[in-house]
């Protein structure tokens, strides 16, 4: 049984002492599928209006041009850079679930890392490394509190996202074990975010700050700017203020054994999760019946999706993002469920309008979250029974490498449609090979 | 009885539509007071060690010189500026204290709304009545939840801090009801701030970020960065997350009734506010028996003062402040209680250790927190009786204007002895006659 008096030292013993070579080979992998996936989400919101808003603020404010706004030409210092490519990468609902915390890890993380790295330089393998640690000490952290936190308000992926973003920086800038302790202290004090953001552009700057502040809070600790000697389990640490009853074992206990990062989930599609298994019929049906006219949908899936997404009159692609019928319509309409499928102006084509308003949802308790019964009536009176058990993109039916890869092509296309992202690509893949990866970010503009 | 629904809209409403003119002469002084005091203690702590690593790195990110650090050349943009200054203002303990929630009011909305105003430009009616407002916003807000937010380990300078800083900066930027709550909003997603922090340089990050993400907040509100309807109690808002049972009442019932700046305290002395009913009843025997050798000092105080402050053996400055064995020796031994007395080189002189040994603390529940006994011993054989009833700053004892001048130039003769702070005494002072109130913070520094 650990002393909780010394959790936080342990775990940054844990980070300062694991090395490359620690690091499993799929993990290894999972990493720079992690990183495509980070990409891919980035470049989709990377010119959402809560990004130009807050870019358009920073750029007055910012000197140092030491990394680079992902998708776009911008430079700014490296705190501001992080703190943008984070909320670019989570604004769509697009990113990376960790399922059993519902942390979305990658983006708070790798932001802080990349801008970290274009700017002191880093290698390919110290990145992932990096990462791969930020994930973990965000995913245990989080796991300790698990699902009381969460359900209490906090936004978990931008609470436990600043010690990720802190934990990685601190990697990246060999801190020492005692060093950690401050940056993993700056980073608690620092810890914020309120799910009642969600749906708003608010929900991004938690986001945003999670990846800022944890970049902050590892140079602070850098240069000697200390902090308590106990901030996770201390009397008014962080787990007293933010947490009912944690497991503090979950933060420490079997460190180095299995790795949060292999339990990642990466969507295929750029709305709620529920809706995902709803889709995965929808779309492969359509694909095998691309003239068929449809004359009502009828949905089975778990009570979530029903609380979630049942939602049969919505005006903005924002809310799409959370309506079961929207996806439904827009999928048969166009074959296909991209970022382009979630648009205002998706929501008001007339063909998607019209078809919206024959889908039905019911309930059934029976169902998981990621599997669905779905059945398509067409006008030659023929009903089409359709099911998926593990939704494409859930832990237990991954995306493949190519998937991910055709995801982010898609995603850069919107933006820079002439621009060829196969260098960024093979750039991930053989990143560990790389001794300076500050050159990652330019990969995603042209020139 | 208020529909909880629409507390924040309530609140924001009360915001924009209160006028310079809705405030009392007697509050309207009270702001200078707060303003002078701010100063004071900015200028007291602008050389501390955590601020030159802070500004440190800060420099390497900041470009737009839209603002001044307090007591010092550098100018920074804004945020960073009111990050900075708002950790002088709290670093030495030093600054404003609202006794009811334990908030010290002035360091995150002042650092916040002078950057502001420096960048934006101001006349001293706007920024006093911003500063009465952004004070008035974060009391309301932690009376609610006060005192089991703090005791949980929230604080709450800092977690509450940040609305004012937000309410404050978005009356300067003449937000709407409309973008007053979204600005709520913001700041609600970065509450944030750990007590475990105190006693550690972390302190200052999180009350730095209250000033600094309260003018964000405002300044992204303004662009039209949207937010949740009801931040402050929506099921998954700020009270639901940080607190229990909240008296939302005391967030807007009687608004302009009465102004909670009114019950400022105000510190003279750089330590803990339980050691200053002693350290009146010292100097002012002292004041009276300059001479006299002390054989024996015994301390009848509050428990507070035993739990607090009861340190008989230290080793540095920031230790220094918070024992009331070496603050007593201090002050017999120099005849005052100033910066100077509470410096790592004071806790090593020879005579302050030797008399230091010679102080008790003994508990006495009779007694308040702002009241004390001391018996002194002189080698004479006598005993001298002194009592204190009500601490001088204390909302009973009020520091006198002329006080707070001294406490100012005090403050500014630490770093530049040579430099005259009459000019920004008296532009304080007639602040509410200036059209224009850039100019403010280049007072503070010669040249």
């Amino acid at each position: 049984m650990l002393n909780q008096a010394g959790i936080t030292e342990k775990l940054a013993h844990n980070i300062v002492a694991t090395r490359w070579d620690d690091i499993p080979p799929q993990v290894q992998h999972q990493a720079k599928r992690s990183l495509i996936n980070f990409f891919a989400v980035t470049l989709a919101g990377c010119r959402s209006r809560p990004i130009e808003i807050a870019l358009g603020l920073l750029g007055q404010f910012s000197g140092g041009r030491q990394a680079s706004v992902i998708g776009r030409g911008e430079r700014l210092d490296a705190p501001s850079t992080a703190f943008i490519n984070a909320a670019c990468a989570n604004v769509d609902d697009f990113c990376d679930t960790h399922v059993a915390t519902v942390i979305h890890p990658t983006a708070p993380v790798a932001a802080a890392l990349l801008a970290f790295a274009e700017w002191r330089r880093a290698s390919g393998a110290d990145l992932l490394l990096a990462l791969v640690l930020g994930n973990e000490v965000q995913a245990r952290i989080g796991l300790a509190i698990s699902p009381s936190h969460y359900n209490r308000g906090w936004h978990i992926t931008s609470t436990c996202g600043v010690f990720g973003a802190a934990a990685g920086s601190g990697k990246l800038a060999s801190l020492s074990a005692r060093q950690m302790v401050w940056a993993l202290g700056l980073a608690a004090t620092q810890s914020a975010g309120l799910c009642e953001c969600l749906g708003t552009p608010a929900k991004s700057v938690s986001v945003g700050n999670a990846a800022r502040n944890g970049l902050w809070s590892a140079l602070l600790a850098e240069r000697g700017f200390d902090g308590p000697a106990e901030p996770l389990a201390g009397v008014q640490g962080f787990y007293h203020a933010l947490a009912e009853k944690p497991d503090l074992s979950r933060v420490v206990d079997g460190w180095g054994e299995s790795w949060e990062i292999i339990s990642t989930s990466y969507k295929p599609y750029p709305c709620g999760f529920v809706i995902h298994p709803v889709l995965d019929c929808v779309l492969d049906w359509r694909r095998e019946n691309p003239d068929a006219e449809v004359t009502r949908v009828v949905v089975r899936g778990n009570p979530l999706l029903s609380i979630r997404a049942d939602r049969p009159n919505i005006s903005t692609g924002r809310e799409a993002q959370v309506s079961v019928q929207h996806a439904v319509a827009a999928a048969l309409v166009f074959g296909k469920a991209g970022l382009d499928q979630f648009t205002d102006s998706c929501v008001r084509d007339g063909n998607v309008l019209k078809l919206r308003s024959k889908v039905e949802v019911l309930r059934d308790e029976s169902l998981s979250t990621i599997a669905a019964a779905v059945e398509v009536t067409t006008a030659d009176g023929r009903t089409h029974k359709l099911t998926q058990t593990a939704a494409r993109g859930s832990d237990v039916n991954p995306l493949s490498d190519r998937n991910l890869e055709d995801k982010l092509r898609a995603a850069a296309a919107g933006w820079n449609p002439g621009h060829d992202v196969t260098p960024l690509i093979d750039a991930i893949w053989t990143i560990d090979e790389s001794s300076d990866v500050s050159g990652l970010a330019s990969l995603t503009v042209p020139g």
